[in-house]
């Protein structure tokens, strides 16, 4: 079957989407925009290859919804709320099972998170992607990596090393009951962007970012860009029942602390906002859990039962 | 040598760019950026391959500074003026001396076309890149693809056929001598987006698209969103005399008509603006020449010595 770029654009990509602050969106030499007044445009680009970051015969629906909500993760990470993204495919071969699936799986994330498919570039070659989000966050509040203060507390949201976990059920490594199995995947597959979590720790939280190569690398970025070391006390860390049913005590904070691809925020708090956060708690609007304190120094620092801990474990270094 | 993602972006691509409407660059998990006042957003995205698009080969300095500058050339093809860009480089491995190259190749665009590096992803895999540039662009008057109407004119900037001329050359099946293969290469390698020109017709052109694909399919465009057909006058194709000199008319008259990576403006213009035209043509701040008209119907139709002949060339399809 030949089918042009274009025709396949069209196909599959092009929808009638009159939204907000879409000015002119797919088919032209550019994309027109209007970011709302008052706020920060903010942007942030993945790249995403087949056999590095997903099995190249994975299922497009789900390789295509991972993509979005993992590229979202960024725009929850400042407390911004999403507007467009743009997504360049490259692709072997157009075959339009593929393509068809791929696109299901694209506007399932689009519609659920209000983003808006504005553009991109289809083109063909070894299969891989890279997509753009497109947010907007209030000029004064975006939650940065820098802002974290010794003294404030370390949170984090949701569980973490469930995205390790899922990891080791895909490659035949995990073998839970099929609740368990069916909520690790669910959580590698379609992991929440923390979008709602991120705006509303805007003016509450100091510092923030998305867990995406596992608490102790990301948090050491929160420290790099504040000058600040941090402790984190192991018993804390927030795991499911799922991955812990599964797993010695050992490999499930190993991963909570090492394991990539849990798309939860960090976030550091100011002492003075802890009632804030315990209010935003209690509502359930926000499920979040302090695990350790920014301190002076450099570096994160774990331990366990009160006593510093040696883990050699790093983060997922993409080389 | 083993580099980390992060000490590849530090060491290669974080620049201290304290641009105008940059708020934070490089390093967070998103870039936050100010549109200019009452301006549109103008984004445009490319892939490139190698294999595809490039040579696996070909020098990296050269490899970067064409694909910002290809890429760049949509947003002179809007009237948009360059702000930022972003960029997802995929890599089999981290080599130092290749890096050191791109981004010298790279930022030497950059700086050329006042256009910031603010952020992107690094990641492994088969060489690939992904860029998006963003740009202002006024709100009435950008360019677009879907203004042409019966009776204005067809218009190119520069010289058509260039790019093929350069690609048969560096296939080894064209051998011109020393200075046109320089000339050559240099508008393969380095086409020049035409970013002065397309805000200089930002309130004069109806329509405009930059020449990717050849003129005939990229006209083939304007006259799909407008509605509407166009006749080219072969006779009246500007060629360089570097092409020129080195081919037959009919080898010279197709690769202007079919050959791809002119990157130069196709425009229309109203019979009103001939007079705007020419005092931009004569005051030396434009090159273009008149080489069609648009009329009813659609499609593009090619006439020499004033009778239409039939091509069955058509333009570069990606797949």
């Amino acid at each position: 079957m030949a089918i042009g770029e274009f025709d396949l654009i069209k196909c599959y990509f092009e929808r009638s989407a009159s939204s907000a602050g879409v000015e002119l969106g797919i088919g032209d030499d550019c994309a027109l925009l209007d970011v709302p007044a008052g706020k920060h445009l903010a942007v942030s680009m993945d790249t995403l290859v087949a056999g590095v970051h997903f099995p190249a015969d994975a299922s497009s629906r789900l390789i295509a919804e991972r993509a979005l909500r993992v590229n979202l993760s960024d725009l929850a990470a400042m407390g911004a709320e999403p507007l467009w993204f743009t997504l360049g495919l490259t692709l072997p071969e157009p075959n339009p099972d593929w393509l068809e699936n791929f696109s299901v799986g694209l506007f399932a994330a689009a519609d659920e998170f209000n983003c808006v498919l504005v553009g991109g570039d289809t083109t063909r070659g070894p299969l891989s992607m890279t997509l753009q989000v497109h947010g907007a966050v209030d000029s004064k509040n975006a939650l940065r990596r820098s802002g974290a203060r010794i003294g404030d507390l370390v949170c984090v949201t949701g569980c973490l090393g469930d995205g390790a976990a899922a990891l080791a059920v895909i490659q035949d490594k995990l073998w839970p009951g099929e609740d368990a199995r069916e909520y690790l995947l669910d959580r590698f597959y379609r992991p929440r962007p923390q979008l709602v979590e991120g705006q509303l720790l805007l003016g509450v939280a100091s510092a923030a970012l998305d867990i995406s190569d596992g608490l102790i690398a990301d948090l050491g970025h929160i420290c790099e860009c504040s000058n600040v070391g941090a402790i984190v006390d192991i018993e804390r860390l927030p795991l499911s029942s799922a991955m812990r049913a599964n797993v010695s005590v050992m490999q499930a904070n190993t991963w909570a602390l090492a394991g990539g691809d849990d798309y939860q925020l960090c976030f550091t708090l100011p002492p003075a906002k802890q009632l804030a956060l315990q209010t935003l708690i209690d509502s359930g609007q926000l499920q979040a859990t302090i695990v350790g304190e920014i301190v002076s120094g450099s570096g994160v620092i774990c331990r366990s039962e009160g006593v510093e801990v040696n883990l050699s474990a790093t983060g997922y270094n993409h080389f």
